[in-house]
């Protein structure tokens, strides 16, 4: 199998129930996959570029994890990018560090697959709302493979229950499993 | 006139040649607008969420002025996005502080804008980047006016000429008064 990184960009994965559990079980799907988790390397903000462009180097499918964030990913995960695609390494004539790499974007979504329609809350499906994805990917020569997303991964503490909690875990196993199937194909 | 507030969300704004110019201009135009900082409030990208809150329950028109980094706005901006717009404040069924007032996109980007067309670099028109956008104020009942941007509005130390930057600062200066122009129509 091809070299796999995975990047989490979840602020805070300890208080994830949807994110955290996908890793976790990609984790055990997966055990060769290199697992950089953002909010425990970089809580300060502060990315050690280096180290993040050589993790990027080493991989043939780059994953980013994460939550949607006002459709789209996380502060944490743009500062991630904003630092570390950089003209010369990601992009411009001389930046060809990405390029023939896969990406795969791998995340979830509060809201439910019934808003995600025109007319419903969220006015838009998913996928109207990745065009500044697949034009990053595009610019670094990345390719960019079908998204695995999974929505109604919610959690509230205090608010949602028990069985709310256990059906955003069980959707997380599923779609660990997704990301799986889908990268092995790669 | 009614309350304006500028929120900049270039990283840094001393080494911004375009968003620089913006916001002097448009304070100048407009000397009555709040204008908040983003890299000088929040170099640490610690968000005082209250301070910010209050001041966007003051305003009637809110600004984001920021460079396009990756067809989105900077991870500070997201940042203070993220922790700023919190459920029961911006969003919810008792989040409805931000009801009504008005959103003003105004963003550079680097790229010509005949790099931002089909079959060009960029691959998409500008605007066609924005759904996230569109939505983040539709779930906040902010009403979107239409956006101010200028393109080719990159200037790199060192590589370009004398003559691009005053003509980045040519094109600040009539995106200042084109934002102006706006605001004053609502």
């Amino acid at each position: 199998m091809k070299n796999i990184l995975l990047i989490s960009g979840h602020p805070n994965l300890e208080n994830s129930v949807g994110n955290k559990a996908v890793i976790e079980e990609f984790k055990r799907l997966c055990p060769q996959a290199e697992i950089r988790l953002l909010d425990e390397l970089y809580g300060d903000y502060r990315i050690d570029v280096s180290a993040e462009q050589s993790a990027l180097t080493k991989a043939d499918i780059i994953i980013w994890q994460f939550p949607f964030y006002w459709y789209y990913m996380p502060a944490l995960l743009k500062k991630w990018l904003d630092d570390v695609f950089t003209h010369g390494f990601a992009h411009g004539s001389k930046g060809k560090a990405l390029e023939g790499r896969h990406l795969v974007l791998s995340f979830t979504t509060g809201a439910s697959a019934d808003e995600y329609q025109h007319g419903h809350a969220m006015n838009f499906e998913v996928e109207e709302f990745l065009n500044p994805f697949r034009q990053t990917a595009a610019l670094c020569g990345l390719i960019l493979e079908k998204p695995v997303y999974s929505n109604s991964m919610m959690y509230v503490p205090g608010v949602s229950s028990d069985e709310d909690k256990q059906a955003v875990k069980d959707r997380a196993l599923n779609h660990a499993k997704r990301l799986f199937d889908l990268v092995k194909t790669i």
